[in-house]
């Protein structure tokens, strides 16, 4: 008998949820997460001291800021956010996003305060 | 004075090559490598021992077959191949995936053949 495996769809996750900056689980890869997140406005800086953490833009653009520059992100784009980098994402309207990090990783880094996600939350 | 950082255009990356089931990568993660590549055909039965793999479509579709049945990915659909697991993937016409696994991982994983492709090559 066969076995029936199935994909993750990344667009019907995300149709799954409305909220903003905050990552639901979608697949797990060894000890890495991958998640779809909504995104738009400011999110808060922070830095994930023990981490990269990879960026990619589903659909939207998103900005990226640094404190000594910034990378703008279009549908289709990628980048990696070198750990300790100090980083603020902005969305001027709203941005469907994949990550990838660490289990366990925090979306606010070393910050915690209302921005902060509940994790391991699966979708 | 302002760095100019960078975004990676996956899309940009794939005009570049036109060769089936030779990885390029993209970027790197911690100790993990993100790879575009296009396939076509039938790859070789092949597995990972100590790794997970990831495989997204980009663009087309993929197959994945295992030994007890087998998934289908369109654009914008992921699958994690479980470590160990004997799979085949299969593009009845050319695909274009992404690839997560750590670094050093062999595209044809303990099998040696001629579709074994050169490691570390960046694009």
């Amino acid at each position: 008998m066969e076995t029936e495996y199935h994909s993750t769809n990344l667009n019907e996750k995300l149709s799954l949820f409305s909220e903003h900056w905050s990552p639901k689980i979608v697949a797990q890869m060894n000890d890495y997460h991958f998640k779809v997140a909504k995104v738009e406005g400011e999110f808060i800086w922070h830095d994930h001291p023990e981490t990269d953490e990879v960026f990619v833009v589903l659909k939207g653009q998103l900005k990226i800021q640094f404190r000594d520059g910034s990378v703008s992100l279009r549908e289709g784009e990628m980048f990696v956010v070198p750990r300790g980098m100090e980083h603020k994402p902005v969305a001027e309207q709203e941005c469907h996003i994949l990550l990838v990090e660490p289990v366990g990783t925090i979306n606010t880094g070393q910050v915690v305060d209302e921005r902060t996600a509940p994790q391991d939350v699966w979708i």
